[in-house]
């Protein structure tokens, strides 16, 4: 059965309006009519629904049944991620977003070749919500993970030390992730992971972030492409957390 | 300083002869000269060598000191992936030579759109194993992962039953990786890891899995595309086995 994402206003009582390009999209590309059934996602809740009035622009629905998605994992991972250069940007958040993270953050570190000011990334930041968007659809997520502004290290910092767990990945050092947390902590923890651009880290910010109590976390002996490290620690820490 | 990989039989006694395009990357690109070094690595070894002669077509070094290469993981890791549509090999490769792995066997499935003939897989293998030669030099590997032949599901599932561990990835069931083997088991044995295509498999062909011994794997309750997949599992095995 089609399944789309709908904002929580678009709920009123018994019944879910559809605007935009998901009406044009339910009503000529799906050739649906009224009376065919249509499950609307709508922030972990899975409703399904059937059509009562369509048009172009506009999809009327009542609400049959619902349930709670299961497809969210029980941590609230946000991938602080250091701008990459060219899309690798793109590659990351379609893969995290598969793997369950439930949060993006762009950063800028010291060695990103890639440094957009906010005003400019505006209409990329369109784009990649777009991405996780299609990648929430396709892997049956039960939220839309938002990609927020891009900020600078020092916010990332002071918003990584507010996690229950927060870890910094780095190529000179650090632990596995196994030796920090017990698979048993994880439940229902907020996780904040900060991975590095191609460059890495400089050594003073792995300092600050230990400062802060970030954990300091060794990726192995290999050295992985920065677009590499997110999707491989996003599926250790879904896995070390029963979430894979 | 500059490393690259050489052949078992490109080493004499006390000498390392480099030819073709690594020799002309070296005298050319490089603008190395005699007196200079290199590192060469062959089977785990990293030589620390001595230019002795140079000419476009060929290097001569000597061997100054050796020593093991620690990169490599305490497995031996082989991915049987189902033949993805359009370049998603590629990236496959790139990222699981990147993570660790010893050898990727591509195989046909009952799924698989892209269904190339060995005959006309022959081009395609000599650039997805430049490919892996790539990805090892970027990671520091000691070794650069064969890209096999394609073989078919059956061949696939004898070989994989041969393996000390086993495993098969499949979206409608199984059970997480930690749950069958223990970290301290992994030690020094062969995993063999087989993955979907964009379709996953059909019921029976895990019901042969299961009958040649192959554990059935679930990767999460999110679905996740088949180029993820691998990553991701890959991934998780590397970091449950104490390699990353």
């Amino acid at each position: 059965m089609p399944r789309f994402f709908v904002q929580r206003n678009s709920i009123e009582g018994n019944h879910i309006r559809i605007d935009g390009s998901d009406a044009l999209h339910i009503g000529r590309s799906l050739r649906m009519k009224i009376g065919d059934e249509l499950i609307l996602c709508c922030d972990r809740i899975d409703y399904k629904t059937k059509i009562l009035s369509i048009s172009d622009s506009s999809v009327l629905c009542e609400i049959l049944t619902q349930s709670e998605i299961c497809s969210e994992s029980n941590i609230d991972l946000t991938l602080y991620q250091a701008m990459p250069k060219g899309d690798k940007l793109e590659l990351i958040i379609q893969k995290s977003v598969e793997l369950g993270a439930a949060k993006i953050v762009p950063v800028i570190t010291s060695r990103c070749i890639s440094r957009p000011d906010k005003k400019s990334f505006v209409k990329k930041k369109e784009r990649l919500n777009k991405i996780s968007l299609e990648a929430a659809k396709q892997s049956g997520r039960g939220i839309i993970p938002e990609i927020s502004d891009i900020i600078d290290f020092k916010t990332a910092v002071s918003q990584l030390s507010e996690q229950d767990f927060s870890f910094v990945c780095y190529e000179k050092g650090g632990v596995p992730f196994s030796s920090v947390v017990a698979p048993s902590e994880f439940k229902d923890k907020s996780v904040g992971l900060l991975i590095g651009s191609e460059g890495g880290f400089e050594e003073s910010e792995i300092e600050v972030c230990e400062k802060a109590g970030i954990k300091t976390i060794s990726m192995g002996k290999r050295i992985l492409r920065c677009e590499t490290a997110p999707i491989s620690a996003v599926s250790i820490i879904m896995a070390l957390s029963g979430n894979m």
